[in-house]
């Protein structure tokens, strides 16, 4: 079989949230494995100086309807949080911490975290707030926020981070195929093209 | 006939000059007249605080091997100049001064200054160097030094600049489509659909 499909992707970001909705159907047909991994963008931005979009002059404006108009497009729903942009660190532990035992159920957890901040704009910042969405999913909570302090975890959430940073993953979303990378929701189509020519 | 697709680039932006190259084939079919806009990059750069792209660590690298593979893509001649990013004050004057007399000559002169730039990798950042692609368009190359000196046509440019920023122009390329705004090359399919369906 060929090479998994590294999906990376920050809880914080709105693209990476369309990005998530429509990557399964996009690389479907072609029998990849898909690898969510949900990294910090925080710690991207720290290196190359960037700011959120949405909180650019103009660019900011931009981005607004540009993602209204997206989640339009495919009939996603979106809400941008009404706290934006947020730290997604207890997140991102909880899903490499449920990874650990069951891959199947850490992606139902990402689905299910996004659309608690992006289909119905609630806050999934605090540890609180990922141990409730884990328990709807029939988590025990208590485990979940003990994981999200476990220094393991931490450990293991950044050297996540590190890799990610190692292999160039400088915004979200950010896809790998076969060594080849593609940055944003709007090269999902080059995703699909890449995989059906075999690269060109 | 429907209103005209502004298009905005400047002239020393790559993804600028791949979309020039498809811009009309994109929207080829629905008989809508394209206006050609350069402007300052720089002057938008000053309002939001971003960088070029290819400065900036990390997404530098990957707008390098992006660039080359959209080129790939699309069967375009692509070469990043020596000096890069440059001024390109006099292209846009130039072509500005000479839209005024004939809009068709201007369209041909942006052409072949973007063909110089990023199909050859040579320099349009000096008067001269642009009075010399015009010169081989068939315009007086003296008329062009005069003209990019001359007070009413700096003013010119610096009205289509302030006007573009006052539409939100903030990247190249930019195109707007009956009031709704698309930025980046990797939109122009997106333009394209908006055309079909007529907004959605």
């Amino acid at each position: 079989m060929a090479a998994a499909i590294e999906f990376y992707f920050d809880f914080s970001s709105p693209y990476g949230y369309l990005a998530a909705q429509r990557i399964e159907e996009v690389v479907g047909e072609y029998e990849r494995e898909i690898l969510w991994k949900p990294f910090l963008l925080g710690a991207v931005f720290k290196i190359t100086g960037v700011k959120p979009a949405l909180d650019i002059p103009m660019k900011g404006d931009y981005a607004r309807l540009d993602l209204a108009r997206s989640a339009r497009l495919y009939d996603t729903p979106f809400v941008l949080p009404e706290t934006f942009p947020f730290m997604s660190v207890a997140a991102c532990r909880a899903t490499y911490w449920l990874n650990e035992s069951d891959p199947e159920a850490a992606r139902e957890l990402i689905e299910a975290l996004y659309d608690t901040a992006f289909g119905e704009g609630q806050s999934i910042r605090e540890p609180a707030e990922v141990a409730a969405v884990a328990e709807e999913l029939g988590h025990d909570p208590d485990a979940v926020l003990a994981a999200v302090q476990e220094p393991r975890i931490k450990d293991l959430l950044r050297r996540e981070v590190e890799a990610a940073i190692a292999k160039g993953v400088f915004g979200s979303p950010y896809i790998i195929v076969d060594d080849e990378p593609f940055w944003g929701f709007d090269r999902l189509d080059d995703v699909a093209l890449w995989l059906e020519k075999g690269g060109w």
